[in-house]
């Protein structure tokens, strides 16, 4: 057969097999949960929670792509299963399990499997989440990994980004700008004197644990630009979104950023802040929460009739150009 | 930003973005589930029939390795889907959605994308699945396709690969050998005039819609070889296991394959056929099921008192090596 070494395993432990899956086997395996039948079956089981409706999302993230070629294999699993917690957290949804699936080249090392599950080990114990199965390959290309991660809202209460109704406040959780900055600083391309910057962009905080349904009409994470994602939640919902780019909140750093670091559309690239559509009938409750949740929060726009797309508004009332030809940029 | 054009999507319909992302929402939308939300969503909402456990599994596949390079693009959808479909036959689960992760070079052009699409469509018809939603990005490897499907079991009724008892028969569906002699005709090894050599390598048949809960003890499916396989279920149970290979059933093509076709340990890679263990008092059941779903069944093998591995024996009861230099060739 002319493609020994590159069938997949489902990661069970085997005798006489290559050193390297049976390493996998060795990493990943104190990493299951318990439908993840020890990682060693065709297929893992979930029992959602009683009374419960399952949230799925999956990710994918490619070395040199995603994340900069060099980063410590720990870093990159935090990465991965964040930016799926990430998505969780934008549907509401409290995080349950994983699957994992790496596609590596074969002169990978022990030392990469045993950082990446390391990475993994620490923020399942950090954010609740065990390990279900997946699906390990060789690859002649970029080390590619990709994470399917399970939530459970209560039924109906999932959070989508198509409600947000005209009236309603667009308000984001933390600053915008540091994900993007932090790449920069990463590239040599900006200072970054305590290292916060990079932090941001290698390690992601999900915003989950806020019962944010029956406040918001709307929610999404930041991941592809503050801009280009507001064009998401005003098409979801189909409705105009008016953008006040001088109300968003940024750090020192985003401050120095350029004039134009909002409105070009380059800021809240890798953020994974939270955008929410709140009728002001629910503002005080959203305050609320936020504040238990030691979050800031603010508002940086309003839904208003019209066509479902955005427009820069300044403090004036005047129209503010948005992205650069277009605010749609990956 | 300097990763533009690598940013994921969710696939949600955009405005002014790159042409092969809007392609993509064109192809793939249509193919979405009710709890997909369209692909617009961060993440979508699975709601397991009432009563019932959710199997999962995963699997990718890396152009060239998986399967061989130039291979269309809807065969590549099919074969994915199937050899997902495959692990949850396995199980013993009824397929429900699947969610898909794309990484593909940004010169794909829209052919690929349709072709895709269209086996997607295909299959989905033809097994009653769809899309939930996934992730796409860009990569300077070469393309890379994961599948995370999902099915359902009654609650304790999936099988596993760890049930097998000394005394277990060994049964195997259809015929063994014909995905890696596919692969072969494909590599112009060796001649296929017919062409279903290469139709079985490409196009796997998932052993889908078997009640085996109550019969088999314990199942797997075949894609890394039989004698592989069969170490996989060995172990799992921690039982012995008597391969006997003259028992084999194979197709003319397998049967002038070599006279260690079976023992070398090649034959069964890409088969995707079923492994059953089986006590003698459900044989006739077995019998019955299979010959309902028109499908052949053999036993080749019995499960016996001792350590975990697999022993190849003759039909004079003498003993045969398995494999080269060990069973385990991946």
């Amino acid at each position: 057969m002319g493609e020994e070494g590159t069938r997949q395993t489902n990661w069970a432990p085997k005798m006489n097999v290559p050193a390297e899956f049976a390493r996998i086997a060795r990493h990943f395996a104190p990493l299951a949960a318990l439908g993840g039948l020890g990682l060693t079956d065709d297929a893992a089981i979930v029992i959602p929670p009683p009374g419960r409706e399952l949230v799925i999302t999956a990710d994918t993230m490619v070395d040199g792509m995603h994340y900069l070629q060099g980063e410590p294999a720990e870093n990159v699993a935090r990465k991965l299963l964040r930016v799926n917690l990430s998505d969780l957290a934008a549907m509401g949804a409290t995080p349950l399990h994983y699957l994992l699936m790496l596609s590596v080249p074969r002169d990978t090392d022990e030392t990469w499997f045993a950082g990446f599950a390391q990475g993994l080990a620490s923020d399942q114990t950090r954010y609740g989440v065990s390990l279900l199965g997946g699906d390990t390959t060789s690859t002649p290309g970029p080390i590619t990994v990709s994470v399917t991660m399970f939530g459970h809202v209560a039924p109906g209460t999932a959070l989508r980004r198509n409600g947000a109704r005209s009236g309603d406040g667009l308000f984001v959780t933390g600053t915008v700008g540091d994900g993007v900055l932090g790449l920069w600083a990463l590239q040599g391309k900006i200072p970054d004197p305590d290292g916060s910057l990079a932090a941001r962009y290698r390690l992601p905080e999900p915003r989950l644990g806020m019962a944010l349904h029956g406040i918001a009409h709307a929610a999404m994470d930041i991941s592809d630009g503050l801009v280009q994602d507001c064009g998401h939640i005003a098409r979801a919902s189909c409705v105009a979104l008016e953008l006040e780019p001088a109300r968003v909140p940024l750090t020192p750093a985003g401050r120095t950023a350029g004039d134009d670091f909002v409105t070009s559309g380059v800021a809240g690239g890798d953020d994974y802040e939270l955008l929410l559509a709140v009728p002001p009938c629910n503002e005080a409750r959203l305050t609320s929460v936020m504040r238990r949740a030691g979050i800031s929060i603010n508002r940086i726009g309003r839904f208003v009739p019209g066509p479902p797309d955005v427009r820069g508004i300044a403090p004036d009332g005047t129209t503010i150009a948005l992205g650069a030809g277009g605010w749609s940029h990956f």
